[in-house]
């Protein structure tokens, strides 16, 4: 099986026979469904073991009594639940936001803060906000898929800055907004995820973080910070925000899909009073209003049961599962290179010289398992020669066959470069994006 | 109390004061927030009559059985409820929806349908993927408030065509598309709200949809048909669709905020194949995946209750309330003049010659009445002769008195007209967009 194969469906973009082809925004234009999207339509199938999604493991929650506490919100106030909401969201929910966002040193007002359709639509709003056409946002590499989609979709131009063991590294962006203010290129903002980094699975360092908030205020470019992970480190408190450092200057994305269930999709922005009030509007016209349903679960959730609890019991699964895949990789993968992360979701793997994972995924998910080739979060298509491995959602049982699978296809593209050269084993350098709920 | 009143609080938009107010997109400086935000603040105390929302009455809905159904969802379901869902949403509410479109006459496969968080989205994806800067959107004048709001953020060009008793003009639509392709105009939809219209509250004639479909296909313009109102008709069976007319020329925006409950916020778009596609990769883009958890809500009420009974007393109730609305204006202001709506929630009345009803906007709430002005329904300011009142949201009673405060506004508005003349009581001609939700 390879990409070219008959039964791999092809998309349908491009083609004459959309009779609405030329009537498009250039936006749509730029908007791409992966071709591995067919791949994963096939790897959701039960007997592929998936370390490919950002699906967080939910089986541990108190099913019943959630149960019974949804009973309880429409019986007690069905009028409220199923009604509309305001724009800006239940005022009683933004106010536990802010003691939840307290954990990480952040003082805010419930004024400040919107919810939002899981944090996904807190990028979109603030893309929304900030972005013409061909304004740069500066982000690590790599990046979140999710939001590489967006902001390919509002037009953006993202450039790329390193990162290391302690995650964005504060020369590096020093030198990429001084060079870009010498090119003359508008950058709009930092675009950051500090705390157990999707996909790199590092951690930016409490030295570091004074530093990046104090290079971004310098050169006037504000600080997106996306925050989804940041209560799920395993060895230690969390870390002070950004937004913490610098109020006015961050706009901060948090959510509750991670700590709690991301079926209500529910998140939330906190940002400085006049571009709250951009976002409210923004969000407005995008939504109306964000589910009322949706919100007085999360509140009634807060209030109601052990949230904190909670969150240490998934840490506790993370962890688990974390350890299972490390020294999986260590027994099946010594070839390869990866770091360890002390929280989140994910590890980050280099592969052996010579190998591709965009090109070796078809033959990955023919071999029962799936990844996200590095490729996903790189704009320019660069990251072939790292894969994601996420091992949030299967038991350590699994995780343990998977990346035992995953070894079979690696040694057998290592033979095929052995015998052929790595170019028998290369992608084209295109970039595909797959669907961002499945990365 | 009038506009220039020091507790009604001004917005902050355009002050220097926002340190980021120099980095915002062209399209965020389109977005603001209305004056009369403020009013609604005070419209919205229980001692004021509000015809201004379009909140659906959700009194007779059977709370304690759907609070069930909540709690049976999750204790069921809840690994599915709780999680990411696809970004096209759930396959089985999907095929559900193409159920309930049937009843007017569509005929559509459940891959054509995508879920929206409702269908306020549909809107803003439909004009993200069609919509460059200064393209022509072409809509019925007077329009909905929030689709105007999304025009606006996408910085869409509107341009009204008129309606009669029967809707939309057939030759009025030819004319202003003949014109616009005359002046080199790119014309990428019309959007129109064929049934109970909001805010003028007709219906597009059967004799008419044929026409209005062939007018456009022969220009090449896409139609947008938004239809939350259609089966809330009083007196009859639903009309045909638009779409079920030109499956391939039409893209159909549904909801289930008037016909079950807002409060999910659940909506659909059916799109011709490709422009599927694209809507699914902007919804992926902006939300990830609408919620599990709302979608297996409306799909479980559409299995297990009597919804199509439900919405008979819907209709019954509205029914009662339009016939209050109506009686009261005959009796209160009989110097206007309006439609009789026969469905929906809304009554489009005109104003007795030389009052303003944004500028006696103001002098409504003091008397306890909130509308929202005609102004709001037309993207130049034009409308100040009418203004829409909302009979779906308070009882009889409260609609009566209601009506009867604003004959005492509207009295007294014409006694200044009659002492000074009609300057007196005429606003500036800006536009004010109320938050959407309240319109």
């Amino acid at each position: 099986m390879n990409e070219s194969t008959p039964d791999v469906p092809r998309t349908t973009e491009g083609t004459r026979l959309d009779p609405w082809f030329d009537a498009y925004a250039a936006r749509a234009h730029r908007m791409r469904a992966s071709e591995i999207r067919a791949l994963f339509a096939v790897a959701s199938r039960p007997e592929v073991v998936s370390l490919a999604g950002g699906m967080p493991f939910i089986g541990g929650l108190p099913l019943d009594d959630i149960g019974e506490m949804m009973s309880r919100i429409v019986r007690e106030r069905g009028q409220v639940a199923l009604q509309y909401g305001s724009g800006q969201g239940d005022e009683q929910l933004r106010e536990q936001i802010t003691q939840v966002m307290a954990l990480e040193g952040i003082s805010a007002h419930p004024d400040d803060v919107v919810v939002t359709t899981g944090s996904q639509q807190g990028l979109d709003l603030v893309t929304n906000i900030f972005i013409n056409p061909g304004d740069v946002i500066v982000a690590e590499a790599p990046s979140y898929v999710g939001a590489l989609g967006v902001f390919r979709a509002r037009e953006a131009d993202v450039v790329h800055v390193p990162m290391d063991a302690e995650g964005l590294i504060p020369a590096e962006l020093e030198q990429t907004l001084v060079s870009l203010k010498a090119a003359g290129r508008r950058v709009k903002f930092l675009y950051t995820v500090p705390n157990y980094h999707n996909p790199a699975g590092v951690t930016l360092s409490l030295e570091r973080r004074p530093q990046i908030v104090d290079i971004c205020a310098r050169h006037g470019v504000l600080i997106l910070e996306d925050n989804p992970y940041g209560l799920l480190g395993f060895d230690r408190e969390p870390m002070p925000a950004l937004r913490s450092l610098s109020p006015e200057g961050v706009i901060y994305l948090g959510s509750f899909s991670k700590t709690f269930a991301p079926g209500y999709r529910v998140g939330w922005a906190v940002a400085p009073h006049a571009v709250r009030e951009k976002l409210v509007l923004a969000s407005e016209a995008a939504i109306l209003s964000p589910s009322n349903m949706s919100q007085l679960a999360i509140s009634s959730y807060l209030d109601h049961f052990d949230w904190q609890g909670q969150i240490k019991a998934f840490r506790e699964q993370y962890r688990e599962r974390r350890d299972a895949m490390i020294s999986a990789l260590q027994e099946y993968i010594p070839s390869a290179t990866w770091n360890v992360p002390d929280g989140g979701f994910y590890v980050w793997v280099k592969l052996p010289e010579g190998l591709d994972a965009k090109s070796m995924l078809p033959r990955a998910v023919t071999a029962r398992v799936a990844y996200v080739a590095g490729t996903a979060f790189f704009m320019d298509g660069s990251g072939a020669d790292h894969m994601r491995l996420s091992y949030c959602y299967p038991t350590p049982e699994r995780i343990r066959e998977g990346v035992r699978r995953l070894a079979t296809v690696v040694d057998a593209e290592l033979e095929t470069v052995r015998i052929f050269g790595a170019a028998a084993a290369s992608s084209d350098g295109s970039v595909d994006f797959p669907a961002p709920d499945l990365a």
